[in-house]
């Protein structure tokens, strides 16, 4: 059977290798797409219903394709990385007759991808996963690489698994659903990704239009944020070493993230203002452009995104969390930065006076 | 420095390898064997309190070696897997402030091998793990091979993970405490070791004189149960195929445990019967010589292991908990036969007219 579906990528982690599926309407012919990947021909259909109807349309194409669905809806948001709600998972599944050559299709966010991908990781020791992200965080992030987990109350993905996924389809279409904050949020790992690939990808970002933007160049876009980061992933899938640039931003954006109650800053956005705060420490540290800073700052503004930081949130409140990471990691301070786009360095506890000021610049 | 202690065998499980160790009194050198593999240099010691005395040998010696412990006992007893002492127990690491490059030290049976494994496996997405079995059934079998897991209700280690650890260190002094009916138990997983691996190690087997048994015989007889597992696990880590033989026995033996209760027989016990129903439906299915069900009956008696199976176990309640096991499996039921010692064959779905049969021929 002719699926009509080129992969947006072959993806190969080790000796493990899956197809990445991107288009508009994908989520329709999800069944077709799994089917040949679940031998035992049930799923587990997880969904926290962020984008309304796509799981009734997920469940109907998954079922027309012969496979038999087990529903699993979940709270939205991140109080659902539980091993609580692990467990009831891995109860449904096993009171449903899952078994150990079926699979977990996780439909969703970042959420929904880390809880999901867990089950599917521990239930039986370890079943299939398909992920259906429908956000952009989810596509060009969380739903590649293969983390998955939930939270302690000392830690947010303190119990998890790295478990890459048999298949990865993206519906474009649910983008277009989403609203515009956190459209906007998600891109910022897509600048992310630029300033870590280099001038080529940094270009195109900084050309993008509108989000989503044109709908015939967003999978190349994607494509290489994908691209990057499986490359990363496949020379250190457990994230001992080169994986850690993927941070770039995310030390003093956790910090940002934190220090705000986790209510004042989407991740995103959070993750923007850390970046600039990078970028800054880079131009000190290793003699980095300023200009790349301010065309970062420009895109951001661009699509809406903070560039300043709430006097609200206090830097002693962000120096803690950092500290709080610190801590947990039980490594040195690691902060990514960047002698050019494409060139990520990571340097051990940069000194406390450079972080602060780099900070305070963001007021 | 050299330890003066070789390894009994030097694992290879993929590209993950890592050396067992097994002598007298190493659990008073546990902390020279653990420490070059823990790079962070703390780790959680979880045991049950199986081997009086032995917790503490384990922390002086761990201690002594400069790792810095946190202790984690945990009740005796199947109902420790549980996924809340899961949670339980990453919390405690947490608030310790174990790390990425710690390890969790497994002290104890197969309970303890299997909740602390898991814990190892999903503790921020995988750390070290030590397994320093007590019993003889986690020597030569639950502590090699990587499967961890806890308990739902639903059924046995439904949520777990393989993880393999980074040394095994077996005390031989620790089987001198064991109770009697234990020891006989965990020897039932050596005799189907003989059975499996052929004549040469059954006839071994055979000549065993009394448990735990000659010392300066025991390394070695323990050394050939251990690679048959590990040439096993290399082939099939994830039990995919040709791991399913290492079941001889337990489809009739874990329809024998349930069936009784899970009081009346200790699993080794009852898959010593479970290996007798096997041998009697490989002589009919495959012509296996009937002399090996003699000779292994008469190794299990020598030990004094039950060879009829009590009238308040009835088939129809063993035939039913085979059942559940397979719609839990969703394959056929497949039972492990033998064509000869060496020579297994898996069997899917034996009439069931002749596992009755080999059921009522223990009575």
């Amino acid at each position: 059977m002719s699926l009509g579906v080129e992969p947006l990528v072959e993806a190969r982690i080790g000796a493990h290798a899956y197809p990445v599926h991107l288009g508009p309407g994908l989520v329709d012919r999800l069944g077709e797409l799994a089917a040949p990947r679940v031998e035992g021909g049930a799923v587990l259909l997880v969904w926290d219903g962020g984008v309304p109807g796509l799981p009734a349309r997920a469940q109907a194409s998954l079922a027309a394709a012969g496979l038999r669905v087990v529903p699993a809806g979940v709270a939205p948001g991140e109080r659902s990385k539980t091993l609580g709600e692990l467990e009831r998972l891995c109860r449904l599944a096993a009171s449903a007759g899952v078994r150990r050559r079926d699979a977990v299709v996780a439909l969703g966010g970042g959420v929904v991808g880390d809880l999901a991908g867990f089950v599917a990781a521990s239930y039986q020791r370890g079943i299939g996963l398909v992920h259906v992200p429908t956000t952009l965080l989810a596509m060009v992030d969380s739903a590649i690489g293969g983390k998955t987990g939930v939270d302690l109350p000392e830690g947010k993905n303190y119990v998890g698994a790295i478990w890459q996924p048999e298949l990865v389809v993206m519906d474009t279409d649910a983008l277009a659903s989403l609203p515009a904050r956190e459209l906007a949020a998600g891109f910022v790992e897509v600048v992310k990704y630029g300033l870590l690939d280099g001038e080529d990808l940094f270009e195109l970002v900084e050309a993008w239009p509108s989000l989503p933007g044109p709908a015939e160049r967003l999978p190349g876009l994607v494509r290489r944020c994908v691209e990057h980061k499986l490359r990363i992933v496949g020379e250190d899938e457990r994230d001992l070493g080169v994986r850690a640039t993927l941070n770039l931003g995310h030390t003093v954006g956790h910090g940002i993230e934190a220090g705000g109650g986790y209510d004042r800053y989407l991740h995103g956005e959070a993750v923007g203002l850390g970046l600039l705060a990078a970028l800054r420490l880079s131009e000190e540290a290793l003699g980095l452009d300023p200009a790349w800073r301010e065309r970062t700052a420009a895109v951001l503004a661009r699509h809406g995104l903070p560039l300043g930081l709430s006097p609200e949130v206090p830097t002693a409140a962000i120096l803690d969390a950092m500290g709080r990471d610190k801590k947990a990691d039980g490594r040195a301070l690691n902060m990514v930065l960047l002698e050019a786009p494409g060139r990520p360095r990571i340097r051990q506890d940069p000194p406390q006076a450079r972080v602060v000021a780099a900070i305070e610049e963001l007021r």
